[in-house]
């Protein structure tokens, strides 16, 4: 892979840099041709470089950026207060072609926002959709769009997400001809909403598309498909929903394991096989959103990763370096598009 | 308790009678106050009443019902394709007042359509909703609805759900002023759609509510809200998508425990620890979804339910009975409707 560069905003998410920095390093030594370019307040910053082993890194550069956009900040106002925010800085850095991706952990809303003011959108593409892979009993990744960037979505948008799923599937998991399928309340053809029913007709139209037809919320983890569309509101729905019983199914087996000194002896010498079991499952393992639709990589880590999973984000990245990810989508949009327009002429 | 009578769609779910029949039993031996009406096809019913002890039983009784609602029919044309069925005559019995609640586990869609043509709605209910309990980590039940019933809801949809599943948990958990959440995509004011938003603010106004704010789907399970209200669409998938995780987490446990013969061992010591520590999650406890906006009681059974979870669907009906839940709605929603109107010409 040639040498590229990202641009990751250091000061985002939960712990910032005490995070972002020791990642940085992970990733620089996971990556040979990787170049970090790091963005953040430099009186917090310079410092930790120190600490963390970057300041003298051959791969990584830095730049000056005062202001931190928070988790409270009004993604609305951020455009004209938050001008010299990390988070902005680096989506510039994409703009102007000085890095090839953007990674952050800050602001969702002020993220998609930003992103799409910098960078723009792909033609036809009115607003970035986020997508993330998540765990599958087949022991390979799903991916699963929109995760909250548009609540409510008609047709023609679903059926986008459709297409820019299947592209990020197929070349990021190397998989020919990804099995698509939409997120519905049932599997028969006259369940759902219009948008979704009217979705599901044009997908079984298109020659671009593998479509395989509804899923429901509890076929999500079968690993039947290889990517599922639904809008933004539900599919946030749905990641939060699983990993919060997730969360309660892990503290009840630590409950029941804790029970006496017994048990805990049980589950200590039971507990190498469960973590290896279920060591796919592991959520650092799925962070880093991507926001596809736009004419530039961008990914979102989650605000509370630690430095594996932050790190794993920007592995996203760079996937989707490697691929040229918007170009791909650019392309198969532009054939999309021409495909219909033919149908609709015949 | 006073006598009671539950009418009972016997043909419904995945198994008919198989597991109608001996659920039956089972509640009448918990119920002492309880009297059946089976309604089936008696050349099914007949020879199975006897294999399963009901045929001399002092409070049951047969109707005779030729015709089957299946999972396939479609909703709309049952009511003029199967004015014979199970679950129609069934809904009848209510509407005649010739029992006090109907329990089905058939078609979900046809159920809906059936009960709101034959029993009515409450005065300004336009649609019945659908409510279940689901498991909290505070070992109590959450009430959780809209889950599949009205896909898309307005502010006054979702508002009118609060109310009903106010009233529902206030009675059948004896809980005074439970804490009402809308399920949203964050917590800050500014999530979430249009109609979300606006419900908020209708539910901060009325005194009859206690209304705690959003919450966010991996905090169903925290147990801070008691009921917690969202649209059709989203509520079905928070629903399937938790038990698909659910499901998925115990698969890859016992992939765990069954990797050898010491593994395996361990396992079956702490198996009993582990069972009675996650039994409270258990689906079977949570059967049962209640239909409500109705002039009626009804109960939908989940189709694959056992017999122990069909008879717990009947419990659910056993309890909405001794409370009267539709009168109190309709009370609840008279008097929340005058509030508004006090507050529209204040």
């Amino acid at each position: 892979m040639r040498n590229f560069t990202i641009a990751l905003d250091a000061m985002g998410g939960d712990f910032g840099p005490h995070i972002s920095l020791p990642a940085s390093l992970k990733s620089l030594q996971k990556h040979p041709n990787l170049t970090l370019i790091i963005v953040g307040d430099s009186q917090q910053i310079t410092p930790l470089l120190q600490t963390y082993h970057l300041s003298d890194h051959t791969r990584v550069k830095f730049v000056h950026a005062p202001e931190i956009i928070t988790m409270e900040d009004d993604p609305v106002l951020v455009l004209r207060h938050r001008s010299q925010s990390s988070m902005l800085v680096a989506l510039q850095l994409v703009a102007e072609g000085k890095a090839d991706a953007c990674v952050s952990a800050g602001n969702t809303g002020a993220l998609m926002l930003l992103a799409k003011y910098i960078l723009k959108t792909i033609k036809g593409i009115s607003r970035p959709a986020l997508v993330s892979a998540i765990p599958n009993k087949k022991g390979n990744n799903t991916y699963f769009m929109d995760l909250g960037a548009n609540l409510q979505c008609e047709c023609d948008t679903l059926f986008n997400f459709a297409v820019m799923g299947s592209v990020l599937c197929e070349k990021v998991e190397s998989r020919s001809k990804p099995n698509v399928a939409l997120l519905n309340i049932g599997r028969e053809n006259n369940k759902g909403s219009d948008s979704i029913k009217h979705c599901a007709s044009l997908l079984k139209e298109t020659k671009y598309i593998n479509y395989t037809g509804f899923v429901e919320a509890n076929e999500l983890f079968d690993g039947d498909a290889d990517v599922i569309v639904t809008d933004g509101f539900s599919g946030n729905i749905a990641l939060k929903s699983y990993e919060g019983m997730g969360r309660l199914f892990l503290s009840e087996l630590k409950k029941a394991i804790n029970t006496n000194w017994y048990t805990r002896l049980l589950g200590k010498l039971l507990n190498p096989l469960i973590k290896n079991q279920l060591k796919h499952l592991h959520p650092d393992l799925y962070n880093g959103a991507s926001l596809v639709g736009l004419c530039g990589i961008v990914v979102k880590s989650h605000g509370g990763a630690n430095v594996d999973a932050f790190s794993h984000a920007i592995d996203q990245a760079t996937k989707e370096i490697q691929w040229q990810i918007p170009s791909c989508i650019s392309t198969r949009l532009a054939s999309v598009s021409a495909e219909r327009d033919c149908l609709l002429h015949e």
